[in-house]
């Protein structure tokens, strides 16, 4: 895909992870988009702010969005590379498209995602590879808990 | 495990699953068990009730029992083989086993859980085949929706 057009989006994902970081929660955030483009939905970890551990950004971003009956075209913008948990979402609904801020803080299910077929562009945003270090330094419990270490 | 033991969680797994067919719902419960066999959240399939593609019954069970440290030791109990969104869960939180109601009607990411480490225990209950067997039959659409195919 067009790199700009990747990093455009990945602003959405971004402004949501610092929205979280905002209120006290886990820098994560992600953004459906459809196949045109549209964005479908949005979303951040939510973790601390509605104790909730099933919203990871993706899952967030993902219900967001509502149901549809097809994810075929669509692509999941995320500002860390997505869990297992998040990758299982992406391979079930068949979301052939991710798009990953950075994955050196957190090395999650891409490679999975990509032997099965999904487009994976990995952009190495050095923005969101600050968010995530400051993030994991100052908060290692907090990390810990939301990917279960 | 004990399959008396595993019998009696998967009835509560179910009577989640049969709630959500009386409220027009899509019959999938589930359940997450303490290493000690505390009752930690129970949930269904919440699709068609709350508009809400991102509460799978296992999702909705994991989210019942709120903020963990450690999932070491717990059991997730579900009605029906787990998809690739909730096999990542699974993987993901360390949740250590999965009692599984049947595998019959779809048959999800299970192997691939027992391939890293994940007890499973099959059931092959044949309520919970008539269940799904009988909601498939009559809401293809729905159930393919849940399943993004």
């Amino acid at each position: 895909m067009d790199r700009t057009e990747a990093h455009r989006w990945l602003g959405t994902a971004l402004a949501e992870a610092r929205a979280g970081l905002a209120e006290g929660g886990i820098p994560i955030g992600a953004a459906l988009y459809g196949a045109d483009g549209t964005p479908l939905g949005r979303g951040r970890n939510r973790r601390v702010q509605d104790g909730d551990p099933s919203l990871h950004a993706e899952t967030a971003a993902f219900r967001a969005a509502g149901r549809r009956r097809s994810y075929r075209g669509t692509t999941m913008v995320t500002t860390l590379s997505p869990c297992w948990y998040c990758s299982g979402l992406v391979r079930q609904f068949g979301i052939s498209r991710v798009v990953i801020g950075e994955a050196v803080t957190f090395h999650g299910g891409h490679d999975w995602l990509a032997e099965h077929g999904v487009e994976i562009v990995l952009l190495d945003d050095p923005d969101c590879v600050e968010l995530m270090r400051d993030f994991i330094k100052h908060h290692p419990d907090l990390w810990n808990e939301d990917i279960g270490e």
